[in-house]
């Protein structure tokens, strides 16, 4: 890190507790490669006190934005001025920008690192047929992506059918021509297999959905990052199918977080 | 610096213009050096923007305070929930503490810099006869911390005499044997003799006070550190006074600062 000055921007992640992320040192990191004169500090918030905290950080003028994550990714949407059309499909947001004038724009980058952690991976998504396991918040940010990605056919399975459909439902209104259906623990004929729950990451869950019909012309993908191979990466690799781990996700989300939030060089900004 | 993660403690300094400031540098050198794990950021905030500031810093759970400097040291009095007995005579502060539950408490060290750094160069207090050039915001603050020092007498000599007149008033009410005086430019008779003005920030400022009358039993002790010699102090050496440099006061208030803000190793906490 460079040495801070009066002159070093200030980026935050703000989250409760907050003493586990790594956020930190990635966006950090980016910005001693980029050769920015900014530092991103951890903000701990609790619910409560968000409004006031989002109120204070809009009026601090080197305050360049924030990431924010668990629990404030769906409050934080309405104490922004504007958010992005996928954040408020979403319904929640994970990055902050403020601008000069202390406007608060938000954005998400769930569902787009996904999809670009993907694509870098080189798996191709137009035309392809996905079944997603989950409706909840990381699952409907990487629909709304996927959809975006023009895959050709999503199948939603979800304990609760009723979001599974009402999230089909939004992403037919986002993309008429997309093919939606509310899917069952099998998920056969399709070529991308999505993990959008947070099944895997105790040592005892249960599989998201069945497995064994897993086969080896099929991609299955995780958002879990740790364990790095997941239950359902290892069934996966049994079945012979292509495996894709959860970390690019995060690693391609830092990037575009990085970007949107002006972490850039004066000259390129 | 040590690396900044999710469990790194924030401070700030706060001001406007805040790009000149190199109090980051100085405190994240002293948390260096006592082992801390923490950060001082600056924080440009405007006049406008300063209560929403305080309000949402109040809710960084793992913010731990903050240097208050120009313009903000007086505005700042009314935005703790508790200032110090010398914050409240000087009217100003130039520190907060946030404390766990979130309350910020305001002191100032201005004076009590001064004073430290005086006695670290075996300049002896108690008992001596100060003439003050001076009275506002520094002034006040060196004028209060001297007489806690136990000083005889302070003279205090300023453009305005109204203001002279109503620091001394002052400074009996906490002191009531202190022995003070409103005076005139030539400074003699007195053992130690301070600038508390901004007279020699400037290359055309005139000088503080009659120079002429300085001789080699007295102390001149400046506040200005840039530049190191001022023509004061330049004056004072040809006429034999011992000198005092600005620098000093500076560097005895960040330890002093940093200690109160909580800048501290968790076992010497």
């Amino acid at each position: 890190m460079t040495q801070i000055s009066g002159s070093t921007r200030i980026f935050g992640i703000i989250a409760d507790p907050v003493a586990q992320v790594k956020t930190p040192q990635g966006i950090n990191r980016i910005a001693r490669e980029r050769g920015v004169d900014s530092v991103m500090v951890p903000l701990h918030v609790a619910s409560e006190g968000l409004a006031a905290a989002f109120a204070g950080l809009r009026t601090i003028k080197n305050f360049g934005g924030m990431i924010v994550t668990v629990p404030h990714k769906e409050a934080a949407v309405n104490l922004c001025d504007d958010v992005s059309a996928r954040g408020r499909l979403v319904g929640a947001i994970n990055a902050v920008r403020r601008e000069p004038d202390g406007r608060l724009l938000g954005d998400i980058f769930d569902g787009i690192g996904f999809v670009t952690g993907l694509e870098r991976n080189g798996v191709s998504l137009r035309g392809s047929r996905v079944y997603l396991a989950g409706a909840g918040g990381a699952a409907k940010a990487i629909a709304f992506a996927l959809a975006e990605a023009n895959v050709a056919a999503i199948t939603i399975f979800n304990r609760s059918a009723e979001k599974a459909e009402a999230l089909a439902r939004r992403l037919r209104e986002q993309r008429p021509d997309l093919i939606t259906r509310v899917g069952s623990p099998d998920p056969a004929g399709h070529d991308l297999i999505v993990n959008g729950t947070s099944l895997g990451l105790k040592a005892d869950d249960p599989l998201p959905f069945d497995t064994t019909r897993l086969t080896a012309e099929m991609t299955v993908a995780e958002i879990i990052m740790e364990p790095e191979v997941t239950p359902l990466l290892a069934a996966a690799r049994q079945r012979g199918s292509r495996i894709h781990f959860g970390k690019p996700m995060l690693e391609s989300q830092l990037d575009l977080m990085a970007s949107f939030m002006g972490v850039t060089a004066p000259a390129a900004a």
